[in-house]
This record gives C-alpha cells, structure tokens and sequence, in this order.
C-alpha cells in the first residue's frame, strides 16, 4: 500500500501565474477575485526599490481603489497585523494584495485571518483554528525563500512573550501568486543567500518529513536540485537565468512542504527568530548541518536521494555512504555562500539555550520530523552550533 | 534565461484530497464550497457499482439536498450537457459534485458552464470563452485516466455533426477532487489499461508540449514513471499498491497536461471519439507509437528523458540512441496490456481518412505539438496505424 488505509493527505497550491513581468496581472488577479477596494500590504524596502508604486499602477488601470499599509518588519509582529486588520475594516476593503517577502506576506494572512474572524490573531496559533474564510488573496513575492506565496502557513511574533506563533491553515492558503523574478534583482546577495537555505530547508524537511508522499515528494527533489544548481550564482552575480532557477526552486519547495509540513529545523529555528529577531533563512542555515546529522539515522534512504539531488556521486556506493555526504555538501554551500556558521555569531546567548529548547520541543514542527527530540537534545544540538 | 520575457505561464490546479476512502469528504467538500442543493453527475455503470449509494450516504450526513443526474455516457454529448444544466436550474442547485470517469466529470464541467453563463455549449468552443465563474466543482474519479479531476479541459461531442469540441478554461479547473483509489477496484481490466494509456499520453504530450517549463515537467516525468511500475499490474491483477501508483500517474499527469496542455496524440484522437465513438483512452494508445515517431526529432533530448522514465538502459548511449527506444518501448507495454494496435481493429473506415485528418489538423491540441503537422502528413500517419 502506498499510503495505509485511515489516512487521507492532501495536496492544496494558489494558481500560480509565473514569469519576468507577471506582476503585471495583479490588477487583473485581484479584480478576478471580485475586488474593488484593495489593501496593499508591503514594506518600506519594497516601497524605496519601486515596486509598490509599479504595483498601483497596475491597481489603477483596472480601476480598483487601493490603500497601502506597508508597517511590516522581518519577522512580523501581533500588533501590525491588528493595524493592518484595522486598516482594512476601516476603508471596507474586499480582497487584499501582499508585495513582498516571507514578512509582508504573513502580515498579510493574519490581517485576512482578522479581516472574517473574531478576537485576536494569538487565539489561532496552532492547526486548524481559522473557522472563516479570508478574504481573496493575492501575492507577489519578492524574495526566493519563503514559500509563503504559496503555503498555508503564517508565522507571526507575540511581540509581549517574544515568541514566534505558528498558524497553520487550509483557509489562509492564497488565491494566487505572481511569480516575477525581476523582483528578486533588488535584493542584497546577502538576502538572496538566507532565502536560499530558508528555501533548500522546506525541500529537505518536506522530503524527510513523516507526511511526505508521491504527491510531494518530486517537488521537493526537484527544488533540492534547482538550489544546487543556481544557489551561489544568484548570489553572487544576480544573473537573471539563476534568479529564475531560484523562483522556481522557492515554489517547489513551498509547494512540497506547505502540504508534507516541515521539521525539527524549523522547530529550532522559530525560537531563534522570537528571542533575538535573527532573518528566518539565517538562523535554518545555521541549523540546518546539525539536524541532518541528527536526522540522519532515521531517514537514511531519503537522504542518499538528498545527496544526489546536491550533485553527490553515487556509484558503487552504498545507501549508507552516499547518505552520509549530506552535511558535508551543506557545509560547502553554506561556506560558498559566506554565511555565518555559528550561532554565537548572531547573538546567541548560551544562558539562553534551555528556555530556546523549551520552545523548539513544543514547536508545531517537530511533530512531523521523522524523530521528536527531546529537551536535552535539542541542548546539545544548540550547543553543537554555538 | 528559462522563460522568455514577454511570456507569462500557469499552473492551477484544484484542492487535493488523496487516499483510500477519500469519497467520504464528498459532503464536506460540498458543504465547505457553500453548498446546500447538490446536483450529482454520474453515470449508470457507478451506480451499479454502489458508489452513488455511498456518495449519497455522505452528502445526506452533512444534510444536503440532492438530485442525481445520471445520463451520461463515454464520449458525452451537448445534449446531455443541456439536460444536466436544466435540472440543476430547476432543482436550485449550488454546487456540482462528479462521480465517475471522464464522461461524468467532463458532462458535469459543461453543465456548470450553462449554469452561469448564457446560450448553448457549441458557443464556448476553444480557449478561454467562459465569461462567468462556474457553481463550485468537487470530483470523485472513478478512473485514473482522463485526469478531467484537474484539469482545465471539458471535451464535448456535438452529436449533429459527430465533432468533439475542446473547451479550455482557467474557469473549468474543478475546486476540490477526492481521489480514492478504491473506486478503480470496479473497472474491468480492458477499461484500466485503456484510461491508463491515456494518462501515459497526457504525460508524454505535456512533457514535449511547447508550453512546458520547469514547474510542469517533473509531474509529467514522475506519472511516466508510475505507469512504467504500475500499469501492467493495475490491469492485470487489480493490486491495491498497483491502483494507489495509477492514481498517482493520473493526478501526476493531470497537472501537467492541464498546464502545459497537449499534442498532436490528442489531435488525431479526438476525431476518432466524436466520428467512430470509439474510447479516448485507446484511440490515444492506438496513435501514440505513431505520433512519438513523427515527433522524435522536434524534441530528441526531451524523448531521450522519456526513454530514461520508462526504463531505458541510458549507459554510454548517445541522446539519440536513448531516445529512439520510446517508440519500442511503448509498443512493448501496449503488447502486454493486449490492446488493439490497428485503427482498422476498431472501425476506422480508410475512406474517412481524408475527413478526420481535415479535422485533426484544425484541433487545438495541434497548437502545442513540437510540429504542426500538415493534413497530408496527418492522413499518412492515420495510414500507418491503419
């Protein structure tokens, strides 16, 4: 049997419109969704590089009236999606329209999420708790990381508790998303680098993950091997055909792991967010070698699958030993990259680490890595990266 | 570059549920997508089969109205497509729910067209016609075959003049499809291997489409894969795991051809259904090795990965030698399925070939075809299948 009898998975994406200047059709796609009165949620580095007013532009053509809220900051915080929420009740907008990373594009799913329901965006926290639809929902992603264009997750900051909320729902999936790689051209090599990992990380974790199956699988292959082969070169050179790879790769990967669900990296990585406000991309880079060391024994075979997909050879090699390369083929990229390797780098605390463990053992994600750690080892993983 | 600039693509695809027992989120589904009077396309071979018994079952759980349309037969007409629409507007119907192959879900397409936009169904012939949204879609295949489940076509025969009509639309992509495997379990062996041949060809049309591209590929390559393991065993012995990998191909298959759309396979075949009635599946099968000969060398690197996906032997072989296995292989696995391979087998009249070759040539499907083939060409390949 392919998949035992009681379980049914699912497998649920936007539309996905794609291609250089498919921004273009966001007039278009939100009118499409019955919208008269658009809430743009972006932030202000989209609004500096010219996209926001690229964006109204293309609002105004389709004669649609617009208000723009653009009070959002890496990992986004409870009280600019109840602003954002405001916003929208207040100029009785119908359908709402995200330009940006992983930040505007949560900010823009919660502000949905209060838009059709009641209280406040702390009460959803967890699986399933969105009773209402949202409203329509159309995205334009700017970076090459996230996914968030395309999952149905929402990770928003309880700014009082400094923790990261992890929202999962089918209702807050969006409608559709514009994929338009000219967007990612504006951002830092530095960021195209975080997003990258934030990227390979949803592949390796939605392959090894205990809900994958062979609806999600390939796609998580493929995005494995799209980041291997553009990765350092959008970096490095923002060369169009790379940027594009790298779109491209960002929704194999969204669309893999917002239905296989993700791992303990993101478990590890979310507290790492909440506490000291490290990017998302940074902090699962930093994680990422010591889990697959960790993970390894309890998904070897989908390893060695991981290993090819980075380039490993594989020839007369045992399962085993071509699984093994892994963390090594990691590392290398990650140095390629120049990015940090150790935790204390970023500002971690060592005094920090059990209470970091504390969240991470009760993170949403480590339910479907394929081992639930406990407190003490997720210590020692912290520690292993300090 | 991967795409050129000045060219946008799609992928959509509806909300996936997958697994054994799945028809039983019938009612939900219908319920979630606002639904309270539901009209149920199907036909008479599944009611036999009791799996409208068990539908109905559900959609009474949720306590939904129902009224069951079930005149429907393989190669479905405009007539029946007229009949269907008026019994949902008399019953005040909001939502349609498909059990069964193609005919009931491509019927049930076309009903949803009448019901929310004006005149007859000959009127939306061709691309992106359909002006109004359709009442929400749910499905339940019966067959994994015409990936009708996903996909954005409904193929229409218009009985006067014994023509298919192709209708493609962004607005026909159904909103929910159930996929459960245990529906396959009551179709004879000759029907499985026939509608498996089709999502074989699905996935060889959409992988050599020129409206391919890096996100529709792998699902067209992944279904290639499937039917290579799976087909022979579906159609011979039934096997649950055999059924569990056709599903798979077919979803697979779906989501490729829904978007990157098809050949010239499709083009020769639909002819067949609308003149002889004969079914898509084998009319499919028949011309397929044919077609692949023919096309070969529009897209060698792209067979050569068809080679590789149906079980090539790929070591020290140039591309070309790779790729020139395809035609062999296919005419193996149509062999040990105990198809038909000759047109004149299943009716073809040499005298109309002058006739169904006028008409393949002017099908859409011919559009994306790496060539556009000619009539005489057309009429010639007829001949050699003949």
């Amino acid at each position: 049997m392919i998949v035992p009898e009681d379980s049914l998975l699912k497998f649920e994406i936007p539309e996905i419109i794609y291609g250089l200047g498919s921004l273009s059709q966001i007039g278009l796609s939100a009118k499409r969704l019955g919208g008269e009165r658009i809430l743009l949620v972006t932030d202000p580095g989209l609004l500096v590089a010219g996209w926001v007013d690229e964006s109204v532009k293309y609002l105004k053509e389709e004669n649609l009236q617009y208000v723009v809220y653009d009070n959002v900051v890496t990992n986004p915080r409870d009280f600019q999606v109840e602003e954002g929420a405001q916003l929208y009740r207040q100029k009785k907008c119908d359908v709402i329209v995200a330009v940006g990373g992983g930040s505007p594009i949560d900010t823009a799913k919660g502000i949905g999420i209060l838009a059709s329901n009641h209280g406040r965006i702390h009460e959803y926290e967890g699986c399933n708790l969105i009773t209402q639809p949202i409203p329509p929902l159309v995205c334009a992603p700017s970076t090459a990381g996230t996914g968030a264009d395309v999952s149905q997750f929402t990770v928003i900051t309880n700014k009082r508790a400094n923790v990261k909320m992890t929202i999962l729902s089918r209702a807050i999936t969006p409608d559709i998303t514009l994929v338009d790689p000219r967007l990612l051209k504006t951002k830092s090599s530095e960021l195209i680098a975080a997003t990258g990992m934030d990227t390979l990380t949803h592949a390796i974790e939605a392959y090894v993950s205990s809900l994958s199956w062979p609806m999600t699988d390939p796609h998580a292959i493929h995005a494995i091997e799209l980041v291997a082969e553009h990765l350092v070169n959008a970096a490095k050179t923002k060369d169009m055909t790379a940027l594009e790879g790298m779109s491209i790769a960002c929704l194999e990967a969204g669309m893999a792991f917002s239905n296989a669900i993700l791992g303990a990296v993101h478990a590890l990585a979310h507290p790492l967010g909440g506490f000291y406000d490290i990017h998302h991309g940074l902090a699962n880079s930093l994680l990422l070698p010591v889990v697959v060391r960790q993970n390894m024994e309890h998904a070897l075979p989908k390893f060695a699958g991981i290993a090819r997909a980075l380039g490993a050879e594989t020839r007369d090699k045992s399962i085993d030993a071509v699984a093994q390369q892994v963390p090594g083929q990691l590392q290398n990229l990650i140095a390629k990259l120049g990015l940090p390797t150790r935790l204390s780098q970023v500002g971690v605390d060592e005094a920090d680490i059990p209470r970091l463990a504390q969240m991470a053992e009760n993170d949403i994600c480590m339910l479907t890595n394929p081992h639930c750690y406990m407190k003490a080892e997720i210590e020692s993983m912290y520690h292993d990266v300090l």
